[in-house]
């Protein structure tokens, strides 16, 4: 587990990095890239030897009996989340973005309202949109830099055209981990406006100390609409392998699924299946405690640092390595905050207005990258801003 | 090049080799597991080199410009078969069976009727069935042997409610490599019935002596109906990294496609897009090259050694490593000759009827093995059908 050593990922056809001068305009070869959320760690040795296992049998043949696979779901479920899941209840499909749209797909007309609490994760809109159903953006309030839910406003706002509610939680952006209670409310939420409440919970295991993931499986009171994601993708950087999955406790919810996920040929590739199973296991734990230690430590870096430029506003995770920073303060206009993130500082990060309603003065900065690089980030945003000071 | 080296397949997971107790009853322990279409070979040492680039980086976040994937596939295309692709018209799917589940999406409704020249892949029905469209089966002459199209008899058969056709090229089973005139006529049927042409080659790399593969995109006529499935899979024995090409040169049709595309969250997987990179290369050429020479040889053990039994006929592979025998001429009830293959032989083969209409009195032997195998199954069969000798 050296979190501190430098990869070079160029030239790996990594999206990250190979593809950020045409989407950002900074060279990999000064800048530093912090869009995407994967991160420039090596996976932990137990997914490196189950690759490596496969690569000395050297057959890549069809992936037949998933049992051991969905054994381990449900051994890091309810190890690491109090959460019991029925292995019957899994579906593996390619990743969690597929996942969203099978569940659009599986639960919702063309033309139908599909609400998200804004801003999120960019994707969600952008696959309701090619779906052909709609975005209903409720914004959340953002209470001196921490996002509170505004069940009351969002109350008024729906008009019975609304079909499914997409939770991200723990939230990209942002990193709140909700509590109880906001759970229960948006439980209540869902059940007032009768909408199939999906709950992508892809950072579930990136939580840092004094808060605590609670699955939204676990609100009683919406078991008769839920539908959860998660995957191993964030926490253990395999999102190259595209394995996600969707877990339906409610039969005639997960019927509709099933029917869907056979009528579009969807089933998992055995590299994403075999590294899924490694990586949820007692070593894996035991690596992942050590990551979320390790990004906490850029947290606080990173934080510090940012906060420190007068106008910046880095929010303050409780999850996620994804650092949300609020150049409102500044004054500038979006236009020149994001010159001189990219062009001054060099650095990709990701336009907070792809984010959805309240993203507009954001910046999105990837955490999980070696010490050094987040100290260079800095760095170079102090220096980007340094007539601030 | 060693394929007559012995691989164990048994415990990885091996849908073929784990996975045939449970579904034919014949233990993997005693028996030969010749059903499901992956080949117990190893990949050849291009696409493992490429994968243990992969395990050496250590690192599996986002896949990002696939350019160099793209063409690595048009490469393969013209050079292998003769077929200019234009780069930005592949779509990469999870396999292709996911790819003609797309297509149903994409160009029908539910309830129209998908045209299927029986017997063929048992899947097309399965997802037809699945996306709740109409299997039509249109049943192939078996002409001393060889399956011959019959347009006359299905153009009676049309009633204007189809409004595809999946045709396999070269056909699994059965292994016809179909001419330029048998081409064409699939082409003027199509038109006749205004069809949406799907055209499955997914084995079109797997061709025998004095045959020649035709890429339907190459048929003039249809170029406005026309849809290509191609996949490196079979071919270099990669299906469990679900890996299949769909590519289309209508701008109308390609429109559709995307849409469902970015709709249904589809996007392919970084192993697969690697290995299959690396596959077709001059290095993959030579290979698949060798493996057809010795699945040919295969095919001739196979051959003789099972129409060496009275009542029993191999059709003449012209394609695929899948041997399709007949044992109409046993006179035996379909549950004898059953028994005697899965419980006296113990070899686990694909029974007939799931391939349609046309398939009752046959089985499906694959070939995708080493010699020493097809001679086993060969004295097990000559055994088991013994007292027709
Ligand atoms: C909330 C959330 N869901 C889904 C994804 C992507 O999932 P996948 O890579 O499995 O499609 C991300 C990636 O950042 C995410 O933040
Ligand atoms: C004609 C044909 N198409 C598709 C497939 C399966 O494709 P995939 O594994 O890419 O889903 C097979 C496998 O046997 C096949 O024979």
């Amino acid at each position: 587990m050296n979190f501190d050593k430098i990869i070079d990922r160029r030239g790996t056809h990594s999206v990250k990095w190979d593809s950020m001068n045409r989407l950002y305009g900074v060279s990999p070869d000064t800048g530093i890239s912090m869009w995407v959320a994967d991160m420039d760690f090596s996976s932990p040795d137990c997914v490196q030897a189950a690759l490596a296992k496969m690569v000395e049998h050297g057959t890549y043949g069809y992936y037949g009996e998933d049992g051991s696979y969905r054994d381990a779901v449900c051994w890091w479920m309810a190890n690491r989340h109090g959460w019991q899941v029925d292995p019957s209840h899994i579906f593996t499909t390619h990743g969690l973005v597929n996942g969203t749209a099978l569940c659009l797909d599986a639960f919702t007309q063309p033309g139908d309202g599909v609400v998200l609490f804004t801003p999120i994760y960019h994707a969600f809109a952008r696959v309701i949109g090619a779906a052909g159903r709609r975005v209903v953006e409720c914004q959340m309030q953002n209470n001196d830099g921490r996002y509170a839910l505004d069940f009351d406003a969002w109350d008024a706002q729906m008009d019975g055209s609304e079909k499914m509610l997409i939770l991200c939680s723990p939230h990209n952006p942002g990193g709140r981990v909700w509590t109880q209670q906001e759970l229960e409310g948006v439980a209540a939420f869902a059940k007032r406006h009768d909408l199939v409440l999906v709950s992508d919970e892809i950072h579930n295991d990136l939580v840092f100390g004094g808060h605590k993931h609670i699955p939204m499986a676990k609100i009683l009171g919406c078991e008769d609409r839920q539908v959860m994601m998660t995957a191993a993708s964030k926490t253990f950087n395999l999102a190259g392998a595209h394995t996600g999955n969707v877990i339906i406790a409610d039969d005639a919810l997960r019927a509709r699924f099933a029917a869907r996920m056979a009528g579009l040929g969807i089933g998992p590739n055995s590299f994403g299946l075999n590294m899924v199973e490694a990586a949820y296991s007692p070593e894996g734990a035991a690596w992942v405690d050590a990551l979320v230690a390790y990004i906490d430590g850029n947290r606080a870096v990173f934080d510090a640092g940012v906060n420190a430029i007068p106008g910046l506003h880095s929010m303050a995770l409780e999850s996620t390595y994804l650092a949300w920073v609020d150049f409102a303060g500044t004054g500038m206009e979006r236009e020149e905050f994001t010159r001189r993130v990219t062009e001054t500082a060099q650095i990709a990060a990701n336009y907070g207005p792809t984010f959805g309603k309240g993203g507009e003065s954001f910046m999105r900065f990837n955490l999980g990258a070696p010490r050094s690089v987040i100290e260079d980030a800095v760095a170079r945003l102090q220096n980007a801003f340094g007539d601030l000071q």
